[in-house]
């Protein structure tokens, strides 16, 4: 049955249909006419845009209204780690990395380390380690270092901290009990989280003393947090974020969203050639059981996890993906030839991803905001 | 009915009775026993303990017995304003330097500024503007600068917040939903509050890296508070906060707990002479209807709001305390004379306090710690 699955920041489950998803959430789908508007400022639109990776969004089109008035706006983004940081977790800082680059805009990125430990009891300690660690994943995709600040929520608690007052202020047990699933044994960490959450969407307001618009490239699980901080940050007297919300990366058993708990089922920006290798070769494809059932039957390159790689984020040519897409689908494309020739393009990136972090490691603190 | 009244930090109603109110909360009586022992290293007793003002406690005989071996303790109170202060609010200050003065204790005030904001939507501008007219007011009473610090929550929030994360995560919406009797309607600020108070609680032991004794010296109506923080805080490691707790000033019209926002049930620090005189001739006394009745038949000191401020603050002195509530008694202290001189006592202390509050004024940030 259609509608059959469920997204929550804490939970994805069963098979995604996005279209109903954003109309549960009361988004709005990215048509053509909004690419378009997009494309007269940069040009061209990042491949994520094109394939409609990035494909819903809130007020998009007022941001745009702004923008054209010559009112500039900022970006926000984040992590809240739990673990190693997956290829799939990049999916978000790729984008606001690319829109900084067009737009010549501001970005926050939240590092939230409570966050975690709140929600699934991963130690402070521990998670203070991987946001350092996602700290560097970050700077490595070539943000501004002039123009972005990254900072931890408990090292950036006195900036945060007022603001999140004044958001949780106006957000009741029952709104978070509803918008997150918790019951009256949640912690009363856990049940505040959201406010901390909501802060870089107005913070450059409160910082300039005038409203800057707010734009917030996520992934569409984080949308709940916004749905509520929407509201309240209208309140407050600032402008409300608009977001562009992102498709999940698939895990390699062809599940709607990559776990990044589930090691095998995820592709971490650690992992070795060999490690790749071997998660590609698990890769879901839906091909037949031998070349010669293939040849005759083809595939479908939207269930097939490799091919959804290229997609996302492997294959920026949209006409060496067609070829490939187009190969799945008549059957001329072998699994093992498929997958080799992934598994290469992965660990390409993944070398220049970790040249660029060690590279980055002096230079962290050139994006790190503390109190 | 005895035990018809309900003391929380939020709402004090009813006739008190202090010792019901002891076993309610499990707290200990401050005996005799206990008296001498702390006379042993004061030399002498403060009056407020004397008259069991403070009368009840929380293994104050634990923290005795690790200062005789030497294991030294610091002392934490605060106030959380949401309105001027009055002279009931300066009990827990009063004693809190006092101690300070003889242990030779460190003394961590903590003035919550978002609370009221939370709990009773005081503005947070006005909850900072209060906050540091508190700390004018607690500074005034004779801290030691150099062994006292006095910090607003939203300024020492990057100190704050992650200790209170740590504490957050231990406590769940049933938990903080029974003590404060909130219900889902109440805000997600409110809520996680309490993580908050609990900090100061063993902040020093995280500062210093191993575990330090502390002392809460505190008004009754905050116990909650500590009930639940210290089975956090011995989970998390940490000694349990030890506490000694005091009965309320009762307010001009005689009820249990001067009622900080009734004005005219309240002197405040700032009512000028006029306003005190006032204050005083309304205070209940239960005397007869005239001198020849009142001369006849006498008064009860218990229930006569002169002489207990007298016992609370005002006649330190015990041999002229007993002359006052003996004249009470025996009839020979008349209304109009009684209230007038109180009402000189409590103006010489109010002079008093403003000239100090003057000459702190330059100095305040010897004891403000911020971020």
């Amino acid at each position: 049955m259609a509608g059959d699955f469920s997204v929550t920041p804490y939970k994805v489950e069963g098979k995604i249909d996005y279209d109903v998803l954003a109309k549960r959430f009361g988004l709005k789908i990215i048509d053509d006419e909004l690419e378009r508007r997009i494309k007269k400022h940069t040009g061209e639109l990042h491949f994520m845009l094109r394939r409609h990776i990035y494909y819903a969004h809130r007020e998009l089109d007022w941001l745009l209204d702004e923008y054209e008035k010559g009112n500039k706006f900022y970006l926000y983004t984040g992590i809240a780690p739990s673990g190693p940081m997956t290829i799939g977790h990049l999916v978000p800082f790729i984008l606001t990395q690319w829109l900084q680059e067009k737009f010549g805009a501001e970005a926050y990125i939240q590092i939230p380390d409570e966050e975690k430990f709140f929600s699934r009891g991963v130690p402070l300690e521990e998670t203070h380690r991987l946001s350092y660690d996602a700290a560097l994943n970050i700077a490595a995709l070539g943000f501004n270092p002039k123009k972005t600040k990254i900072f931890l929520d408990t090292e950036y608690a006195k900036t945060m901290y007022r603001q999140a007052a004044r958001v949780a202020k106006r957000v009741t047990f029952s709104m978070v009990k509803d918008a997150f699933g918790m019951t009256n044994e949640a912690n009363i960490g856990w049940i505040f989280y959201t406010s901390m959450q909501a802060v870089p969407a107005f913070l450059k307001s409160v910082e300039e003393g005038h409203n800057v618009p707010c734009l917030i490239p996520l992934a569409v699980d984080q949308d709940v947090h916004f749905r509520i901080a929407r509201d309240v940050i209208g309140k407050l007297g600032y402008y409300k974020p608009a977001s562009i919300e992102a498709k999940f990366l698939p895990g390699v058993s062809g599940d709607s969203k990559m776990s990044a708990s589930n090691e095998s089922d995820t592709i971490y920006l650690h992992d070795n050639e060999e490690a790749v290798r071997k998660k590609v070769n698990k890769m879901f494809t839906g091909q037949q059981a031998t070349a010669e059932l293939q040849r005759k039957h083809g595939g479908d390159p939207d269930k097939c996890v490799v091919c959804q790689n290229y997609r996302y984020m492997f294959e920026p040519d949209d006409k060496k993906l067609d070829a490939i897409f187009e190969a799945e689908r008549n059957g001329t494309m072998l699994a093992g030839e498929h997958k080799a020739d992934l598994a290469k393009r992965i660990n390409a990136f993944l070398e220049k991803h970790r040249r660029e972090r060690e590279r980055m490691r002096d230079r962290l603190d050139e994006f790190m905001v503390r109190d």
